[in-house]
């Protein structure tokens, strides 16, 4: 049988626990030309959350009554197609599911880091590492002496961006929501400085951090940490727009403080960043990530979630802040 | 004598008649290597404004009591300086007032259009032509059948912007306020669509004009009109934020509609402009732009205040949306 995470209803915000149901199936039968995968790691993204409502999105809606989609590392158990063998070890769009059925075009890459455990592949070595490595190096335009302030700094893209700043000499300020995740900026991922989003007066605290202004902000929020943040940006800064985790529901569009003057008056740039643009960089990015774990140059860490039925508030939960690292589900 | 227009108080946001008063002063007397102008026109630019205020800016506030800061065109009338004669054309920074003694550091450029009136060195081949080339060519980089929505269309740099835009092989959605400047921008401007700010749903008429999304916003408002065109962001957009007339009073921060997850989901990027960074490539721009305007590819509307008694209230008057061409103030 095949055990699988389905989306039963769709939430107005942000996905909960009722909006998912597990069922089983029949082991999937193999077309000509398909790779049966058993899934050993299902991955949990913020982005999951866009990828199933129905507004403000970059893709189509999962579909009510399709296995969830994501990205999951797994070995190929039986293969009809010539190019994969029984064992390879794979990355792709697998779905939260026990065993997936796929054509080539699913698969994101062959995992070839055999010496690194399979679960990176998942987050510095994957989505999050890859995204990190992209967006930073490519609209942050990292310059030694730069001040590269990073919120959900130490979440799976923000803390390899910190790392990636700091290699980069940048000077780096890491912003994260109480005292463990601020001990992980400061003991785990090297940040210089490291604040507290909870803190009350947090753009006195930037401002103190910043003294010279904030040349990149790698932001994954959208909500209060920006709004503290932007006043502070130097001439000529970046912002880069990865992720907006603290805006529950755009159905409500959200308002904040008015961005363009301090674009404007800086002169700065604020733009985008879609990890699905880039698939072609994938590969090289993760070798380089990969040489950069090996040498212990960059920290990582996971909290991995035991068995399928874990899955439907997974996101949820990250949305709740309770992760402590590359949320994962075990599922082999 | 020399009759001055000098900035008496600081205003709260626009800067309205009573900040200024009219003084008249003894003909300035040169020091060796200073320069006499006798100014023609003095250019009036809604960035008055963020001259005044002494937040969020980028430069230095114009001190009270000082002649208020300005562009304006003239003839050198006498000159102890070697590279400058009796006669010079001249585009600089001499202020509003009749007469000025400088140094060759507040002059930007020698005039030599001999052939088109001195008054375009201050709107169509000055800072608004300048400014219009350089950041809608730089930030907004055209592609022939690229859509462009320009805010304040029918003003001094959007009328500039729409043009080039065409003759870039853009499709041209202007937006500008009232019959008048929606006539100006379809008759003189050659906009493909204009479109009136005061429309109940502006948000359905962008929608409509715009099918395929909007490519490039250069933006002059940061209020209603980019709140209605963020949502219509294609793919790669471009947002050149280069004004921000809607807003009467940065001192009390306005809020707006977020635009991060606009940014996000369509990989765009929004970037301020401010020319006084472009300088070396002002010459270069306004020699493009005359054979334009020489060769009728580029139209312009001025529009001249006569004596120096009109400069108190014009910057204001800008803000009213009174003007209908690039305003200027005839001294000489």
């Amino acid at each position: 049988m095949n055990r699988r995470v389905v989306l039963s209803s769709r939430p107005a915000g942000i996905p909960q626990r009722e909006n998912f149901t597990i069922d089983a199936q029949p082991r999937p039968l193999l077309a000509e030309g398909e790779i049966l995968i058993r899934n050993h790691y299902l991955s949990v993204e913020p982005a999951m959350r866009g990828w199933i409502v129905d507004t403000g999105n970059y893709a189509a809606p999962v579909a009510i009554g399709s296995v969830m989609r994501s990205l999951a590392a797994g070995i190929v158990e039986e293969s009809r197609h010539p190019a994969w063998q029984t064992g390879d070890r794979v990355l792709g769009w697998f779905g939260w599911q026990e065993l997936s059925a796929v054509t080539p075009d699913a698969i994101v890459r062959r995992v070839v880091e055999t010496d690194l455990p399979l679960s990176l592949s998942l987050g510095v070595l994957g989505i999050n590492g890859v995204t990190a490595t992209l967006a930073f190096g490519g609209i942050g335009a990292p310059k030694p002496g730069d001040t590269v302030v990073v919120s959900t700094a130490a979440g799976a893209v923000g803390s390899v961006v910190g790392q990636l700043a700091r290699a980069s000499g940048c000077n780096t300020v890491g912003i994260a929501g109480g005292p463990t995740k601020l001990a992980l900026c400061r003991d785990l991922f090297g940040y210089d400085i490291a604040l507290d989003r909870h803190d009350p007066d947090l753009p006195a605290a930037i401002a103190a951090a910043c003294p010279k202004g904030v040349d990149i902000y790698f932001d994954n929020t959208a909500g209060p940490i920006s709004d503290a943040v932007m006043p502070h940006l130097a001439t000529g800064a970046r912002v880069i727009v990865c992720g907006t985790a603290s805006v529950a529901d755009w159905a409500a569009w959200p308002s904040g403080p008015r961005v363009e003057r301090h674009l404007l008056v800086k002169r700065a740039r604020m733009q985008g960043f879609v990890i699905f643009d880039h698939m072609d960089a994938w590969d090289d990015a993760v070798s380089a990530l990969a040489e950069d774990v090996r040498a212990g140059r960059i920290n990582y860490r996971e909290e991995i979630l035991e068995g399928l039925d874990a899955a439907p508030d997974a996101i949820a939960g990250l949305y709740r802040g309770e992760n402590y690292g590359k949320r994962l589900i075990r599922v082999g």
